[in-house]
Parts: structure tokens; sequence; C-alpha cells
């Protein structure tokens, strides 16, 4: 009993108890939401090997390592955050398309999982001309799903 | 040429030009972006195995490993979306005490970062009665954190 107290107490504390649901079980909005932030961080790790890769900061073998190996993770979390009940949603820029060719939007979501997958190993060879052929081939990935599934 | 222009053409590609910058140069509200997807994340991979703790949910090792795995490498995150610029952001529920005990508040995510790295080390192994200790102790050291610097 007090064990399950205290798990309960944890839950409350956190605040955290809206999201104490298996996603098929989350509500649209926090579906959404779930997507939303893993796309972000994937951004938000992405950008700075762009960065490099361009010649617009110094290349460092060691952040692009650690930012793709974070990618690595977070890449495989967005698919999860689309489920059709998430359809109607307004405050997403996800395109139709996304529900009517699911089919071509999961294979461009595994095709970007591969990608990436091969840019964390690419990454922790730290040789710069390798990283910059896998992260064209990667943010090509990246682009093409949004082309087709994400409005501007 | 030829590959800096595609690499360009990426990044407009993915609308990400706003994140293609050091952490360091980020604008305040991009940095809060960042922290609360990361901590968004960790909330939605850690309420399913608290779920599962509880009994309100059947215990699956391999979503607790799966999850576990995934909360290592986002406990990595928030920690460098808390920097000084974001002070005065409005739109965060970061306590006036992160900036006024800022050793302190380090120190509690580093403690966090350790029992979610030892959380993930249990999951591996799969028991259950090992899993619930640590999934404790780690809610424990999010909640502590929650309590001192996070406004309800």
């Amino acid at each position: 009993m007090k064990k399950k107290f205290l798990l309960a107490a944890v839950a409350v504390a956190l605040g955290a108890g809206a999201s104490f649901q298996a996603s098929a079980q989350a509500k649209p909005e926090q579906l959404v939401k779930q997507r939303q932030s893993a796309m972000a961080l994937i951004g938000w790790y992405f950008g700075p090997i762009g960065a490099m890769m361009r010649g617009d900061r110094p290349f460092d073998a060691a952040v692009v390592a650690r930012n793709a190996g974070y990618l690595e993770v977070l890449s495989k979390m967005p698919a999860e955050g689309f489920q059709p009940s998430t359809k109607d949603e307004k405050a997403t820029k996800a395109k139709p398309e996304v529900w009517s060719d699911k089919a071509k939007f999961d294979k461009a979501m595994e095709n970007m999982q591969g990608e990436v997958a091969k840019l964390a190993q690419v990454a922790k060879g730290g040789d710069q001309g390798a990283i910059k052929a896998q992260f064209g081939a990667t943010g090509k990935a990246c682009a093409a799903c949004h082309d087709d599934f994400r409005s501007k």
C-alpha cells in the first residue's frame, strides 16, 4: 500500500497524470503535442549538424556524434503520435494525405528513420566527408516527407 | 557549390532555418520550446511505466525497456534549454529559483539524469520488483526538482 501511495504521489507531484496513458488511449491533442515535441527536438539537434555541413559553424565531430545519437532515438518517436484519432485536429500542419495515403506516409517515416540511423553510425566515425554525404541523404528523406505530408 | 546549394535547399525545405543555430545563439523562446519539448516527451515515456508500476496497466517488460532507453537520452536534453537568456520568458513554469540557486538546480538535474540512467539499466533486466524500486527513486528525483523549481 505504501508503495502504491508513493507512486500515486509521484504522479501527482509531477503534474503528469494526463500523460500517464498508453498512446492509443491518449487524447488527440496530446498525440499532436507528442509528435510536435519530437519533431521540434529533431529540428533542434539536426540543425547544428546542417550549420557545420554548410560551413556556417566549425565542424565538431563530438557534437555531430552526440546529436546524431540523440536523433537516432528521436526519429523513432513521431510515428506513434500520428494516430487516426488526430485526423481532425486543427493545430497541426499535417496534410490530409497523411491519412489518405497512410502507407506512403509510413514508408516515408521508416525511410527517414533508416537514414538517421545511418547518420548516427557514420557520425561515430568522425569523417567529415562521409558525414556530409549522409547528412544530405538524411535531409532529403526529411524534406521528401515534409513536401508530401506537411503544409508550408 | 552544388552540395552547398543542396544543403541550403534542405534547410529551407525543412522550414527549420530558425533552429539551425547553436543553442547558445538560440532565441530565448526557442530555448524554452526546446526544454518544454524534452520535458513533454519525458512525461510521455515515463507515464506508461508509472501506470504499470501502479497496476493500472499490465506490466510489459519490452515497453518498459524501450521507454526507459528513450528516457535515458531525453533526460540529457532539458538542461541546455535553461540558459540565462530565458530568465525573463513568460511562457514557462520555471521558478526564479532556477536562476537564484542555479547550482542546486544543476545538481537536481544531474541527480535526475543519474536515476534515469539507472532505470534504463534496471529495465534491461526486466525484473518487475527492481524496476518498481528504481521507478520510485526516479520519480522522487523528478518530483524534488519540480517542487523546488517549477510552479504548479
